[in-house]
């Protein structure tokens, strides 16, 4: 399986970084904006946009009226990031300092409130502005609830934040995970779809089948994250294995699911549950977790979801768009990095 | 000068607290719910959906079509209280603990993020949405952007803080300061009437007049917040005097004139400069203070933008609700608490 279709999502998807640019730089005095375009210029795959891109092309739109609500989503997915970076203390994304790092912690917070009006100006460029903007809404309080349950199935961390310490769930079934990875990554990317097919007019049956693939592309999305997170090869991640048992995070799948069959529970309990967990604690939790079948069960479960992804597509007309979107769905069924 | 105007708005004002309510719980978790309550609970004078609410009354409309519009600014005016408390590391609004210092940071985040979701979809009940999205997002960002300026006019602290230490002003001019308070303060007042000019249909000659008694009825807010912090009296206010100054503001009118004239100005400004200003500190920085004119000359300033607030008033026809607004002019000119 190659990546090429990568390389062509991220063609399209580029297509936004003027139009993002464009409403960031929207009210942002000259001081402020280098600070407010960091984080759309430290890169990424901009897959979100592309969604919205090529699902508008696959069911008759025009590329130039979805590009407000492209751009949008996009917009929506830096925002969460540079928020989550500041919530998880995290220093470093794509080996560059994060916002917060390279600007501190109240700038961070500034230039994320101005995201957020960025997003609203592009929403009001659509075809339908209400419309986008009740959907949008209701993704990011959603995103907003996922982020919430990802921190409550940490195990350890956080004292001085009372609420994370109240509410902090001990045990994590696997529908406790997939609400959360439904909220924390599934919804925006099925929104990415359902803007594509809004900004091409469509609703009814034509809008279902892409929100469903939008839907079961991200819950794919999202398994594939954890399992590339545990089993990843770190010359194609560029990161550490086991970053997420590092985190203390029940929130993962592999580990979820390892923890339902393995004799060593409370021993990689343990470990999750560390105030600092060692890299050498975290391979040791890996090995538990690889003499189990919760790799099998995960890929069983991410392929599940590309399928249902797949099906839903047979629903739209053949197209080169068609195609693009299901060459995605297969790519993530196999992807390493 | 009585503050019986003050309770009239408040009554009126309240009539959001069941809308915001309404909005905020929408999509929130139930073991989320108290979290995002918390904050509008709290409590607060409610003058800016009091705004709204006596401005579209002033000009012919209903109270229930102004209604969401009053709640969006009202929500808009927490989500910013929220995020500036992370800001400052203030752990105390009116005597209880700020969202931040009950919940943790991260879970503050998450509600803040949730507040401005909840403006969207009050303003998506708006009676013409997309401009009443477009004119929060402005305000927002402008919102933002004085709020980067009042932290930029500190004179120390925020030393882990690259942007601010970088772009810090060692110097304010009188201009200077008036952008800020504009953008950190006036804008939203401003806003807030304007919705009400909206929400009743009225565009031209009479949303200008609102918007110019909201601007300057703002500005002269802000001023008179200024005067307070520095002259007030702790048994009215409930605050020790000179919280600015313990906090290096140099954003503070009354300070920014005093430097203008005083023989002390090294010395004030050393004050301000210092890492932990101590109380006694506070103390001397307010006699170098009030040994100029800088009281007298913020008092013409205030009394300024009231007129001027005032005489935009006498474009709206004659009722009880622009008398209304005009006594809340009055009021704030001469307001100690």
């Amino acid at each position: 399986m190659s990546a090429r279709v990568l390389e062509r999502l991220g063609e399209i998807g580029a297509l936004v970084d003027p139009v993002m640019e464009k409403y960031l730089l929207r009210g942002a005095s000259p001081e402020f904006q280098d600070a407010v375009l960091y984080q759309v210029r430290m890169g990424g795959k901009r897959v979100r946009p592309a969604l919205t891109i090529a699902s508008t092309l696959a069911v008759g739109g025009k590329e130039e009226n979805a590009l407000p609500a492209a751009a949008a989503v996009e917009l929506a997915h830096n925002y969460s990031l540079i928020l989550d970076d500041i919530i998880d203390h995290s220093e470093l994304r794509r080996g560059k300092p994060t916002v917060w790092k390279k600007y501190g912690i109240s700038t961070a917070i500034l230039i994320a409130v101005h995201y957020r009006e960025s997003i609203t100006e592009a929403l009001n460029d659509t075809p339908e502005p209400p419309v986008f903007h009740a959907i949008m809404a209701e993704t990011i309080k959603l995103l907003t609830d996922g982020e919430r349950l990802d921190i409550l199935f940490e195990q350890s961390g956080r004292s001085d934040e009372p609420y994370v310490v109240e509410q902090r769930y001990r045990a994590v079934r696997l529908d406790d995970y997939l609400r959360m990875i439904e909220r924390k990554t599934a919804k925006l990317i099925e929104t990415s779809c359902v803007f594509g097919a809004l900004s091409a007019g469509q609703r009814g049956e034509i809008l279902e089948a892409l929100r469903e693939y939008g839907y079961n592309l991200g819950m794919a999305f999202q398994v594939g994250d954890d399992i590339i997170d545990i089993f990843g090869e770190e010359e194609k991640t560029g990161k550490r294995v086991g970053g997420d048992i590092k985190e203390h995070k029940l929130g993962n799948v592999v580990v979820l699911l390892a923890l339902e069959e393995t004799r060593d529970k409370e021993r990689l309990l343990a470990i999750l549950r560390k105030e600092d967990v060692s890299w050498e604690e975290v391979k040791e939790a890996i090995s538990i977790i690889s003499e189990t079948n919760a790799r099998e069960k995960a890929e069983v479960l991410r392929r599940d979801y590309v399928s249902r992804a797949l099906k839903a597509l047979e629903k739209l007309p053949r197209s080169e768009y068609r195609d693009m979107l299901e060459e995605l769905a297969v790519f993530i069924e196999k992807r390493e990095f």
